[in-house]
């Protein structure tokens, strides 16, 4: 069986818009053990649109198309579909007055409660344009709003189900996932290499800056192949053990946030080239305030000296990107606040500041438990300036979580 | 002329990487005057990509495929395409000596040495698969490698200026942009829908959180269609003025960034919820340590008491997020900091915290020049915790752009 999604927008062949509404699909799609097979972006222009889905129906057997279903001149979507499957739309004064109920008496009513007479009608509880779907010559066409978040509140309670109902898969995806902080790809790869893996199961190696995702997958009509996917996972896990972390979407910080909302301990850092990135990662979560302190983003080594303690003296004979420079941040931080743990990073994200003894991309990280020696020592990373940020973000969190989790050192190997 | 960008990879369809380079081609081809007609995903799967790519030949002129270059199993690009064109592939010495002086004696130099036998070859400086480009029936058929930042080199240095030689636009696009900060969409669009506007031309509204950009354009043969287009920019310039900021991709902390980095001006934050986020799109710019001091991450109240100095009063009385408690994070930043402006942020981002008399969503912002009256006031957004507090800080720069830039308030209107 074989999805096709059909993304239509001007926007998105622009390069205005990210395609994020594809991506989403094709995660939740695989959630529920679904691949996909093709994904189209199409302009709004109703010739190009038929022609797509004409050539959609030709290969694949579930089409989900999203966007064009708002009441602008662009949005085409329901009049090609209805001129392709000779369905005829008609005003529903129900659908109207539902809408108008919920939004008050705006222009569109009259085009969003235009709607297919037959096939089947998915409320938009988000926004006003209604879903559709129908199945035609033994296929599935699916009409889906592009806005993100009616997009994946329709999808989620109505076409997913619709799909799961007439098309169930005759083969299933079977995945498992493990995510591995601060190890680098190369070795992971080798690791995985020397593992024995039968032709079915396929592996996917996923590095990002300060982690790597590694995905066990196969194909199936039964789940007995779950018992050879998690014997792979398992041999995985057990070469790199205190590496591997537990966490939706395989971010790290939420590895560190499950352990900690359960502890009486608490986080606070010191950031000064990462600007801020590292906290967002941990305020991004939802009920990090129980554990997250704050952070002190000294940017400039006045606040340094001023607000953490940073000595004179450090700052001029070793500088501010220098081990002596974060261990005195760490001490600032834990004299200041009442954190567990703490982290110090003070480095060179570039272009600017360079020097020879430091090129862009040395980094220093300090990463403590209170009372315990100081964790500290120099990364030399590279990239942009963006790469070399988020990179270092992702490297704190990796030693972070080995240090809560295992009571690990990420320097003093 | 019609330009199909093909991405293939797996990874792409799984939903586990977002197709930014579909994106990133798209506006480098913009930027170049070129609208891109399709954009198409196909699996690692010989045959889909062999069906993908006599599609295309059928529908545009140009066409550009990234991925499946590289040496493993699932990259099938180059044999596809040998097969397809009739264009044997060769093992060239002189590649594999270059890659092996690059990078060493990698285990991959024999496959990314393989090339066609005729056609271009483009040199990959960032990484080692080669790019490849041919004129076939009339057509351009572009090759270029998946990784980011090798497909972004050779796009640039080679790829582009390939197509702009043999394939020079018959309409070259011409656009401008307009971006506005705080405003609502609709009142933009009202505004716009209130012009007299030629039919040739096209205004886009994309709509962000807190800010919105609006592009004026029109496919034309010569530029005159430039006067008609700068007439409308000029229109929309005048009715919204000093929300209007010139900035590279729209956005405001560029704006921010050009007007400082020439003054003698500095800027400090106090963040609560907004977590770093605020700090981290302006640590983003290289060169923002000229005029950017730092930024007082104070989760707790505890911090705020005892960093910024909120007294004890305050907080009992009136909590943490309300005008009292901005306005001394304000003072606070003052005091710790030489800034010439301070921004302090508390709110509720939720989906926790909320209470009745203040729900999710329930932001106090303050703004101020040092010495002059504090500007805050009460923020209700709605949305998920990410979007709530992307929508603040954005707010929070567009509110500071307007106190730098024409010394006006946001919130005292």
């Amino acid at each position: 069986m074989k999805i096709e999604i059909i993304t239509v927008g001007n926007e998105l062949l622009s390069g205005k818009t990210i395609n994020l509404n594809a991506t989403y699909l094709s995660k939740t799609l695989l959630k529920a053990q679904y691949e996909t097979s093709y994904v189209s972006v199409y302009p709004d222009d109703k010739k190009e649109l038929q022609k797509g889905i004409k050539l959609s129906l030709d290969r694949a057997n579930v089409i989900i198309i999203t966007g064009g279903l708002g009441p602008t001149l662009d949005d085409n979507t329901k009049e090609i579909v209805s001129d392709l499957l000779k369905i005829p739309l008609k005003y529903r004064k129900d659908i109207a007055l539902d809408i108008e109920k919920r939004f008050g008496c705006i222009a569109s009513i009259e085009e969003q409660a235009t709607v297919f007479q037959t096939g089947y009608i998915f409320k938009n509880e988000v926004g006003t344009a209604p879903g559709f779907a129908f199945i035609y010559s033994g296929k599935a066409i699916i009409l889906l709003p592009g806005v993100p978040s009616e997009l994946k509140d329709m999808f989620e309670k109505h076409a997913l189900l619709f799909i799961q109902k007439h098309f169930p898969p005759l083969e299933k995806v079977y995945q498992e996932i493990v995510n591995i902080c601060l190890l680098p790809e190369l070795k992971i790869d080798a690791s995985i290499k020397a593992l024995q893996v039968d032709e079915d199961i396929k592996i996917g190696i996923y590095p990002a800056h300060g982690f790597v995702q590694v995905t066990i997958s196969a194909k199936s009509k039964d789940q007995t192949v779950l018992k050879k996917i998690n014997h792979i996972k398992n041999q995985i896990a057990a070469d790199f053990q205190d590496y591997i972390y537990k966490a939706e979407d395989g971010k790290i910080e939420c590895a560190i946030h499950d352990i900690l909302i359960n502890r009486d301990e608490k986080i606070a850092f010191a950031e000064s080239c990462t600007g801020g990135v590292l906290s967002s990662k941990i305020t991004a979560l939802g009920g990090s305030s129980k554990y997250f302190l704050g952070s002190f983003i000294t940017y400039s080594n006045d606040l340094k000296k001023s607000v953490l303690n940073v000595s004179e003296t450090t700052l001029k004979e070793k500088g501010a990107v220098s081990i002596q420079a974060i261990k005195e941040m760490i001490e600032g931080v834990f004299k200041l606040t009442d954190a567990t743990y703490a982290i110090a990073i003070s480095g060179i994200a570039g272009p600017g500041g360079a020097t020879l003894e430091k090129p862009v991309g040395t980094i220093c990280l300090a990463i403590a438990k209170r009372g315990d020696d100081i964790d500290a020592g120099i990364l030399h990373l590279n990239g942009s300036r963006s790469t070399i940020i988020e990179w270092t973000a992702n490297i704190a969190l990796g030693s972070l979580f080995r240090k809560i989790a295992h009571n690990l050192t990420y320097f003093d190997k």
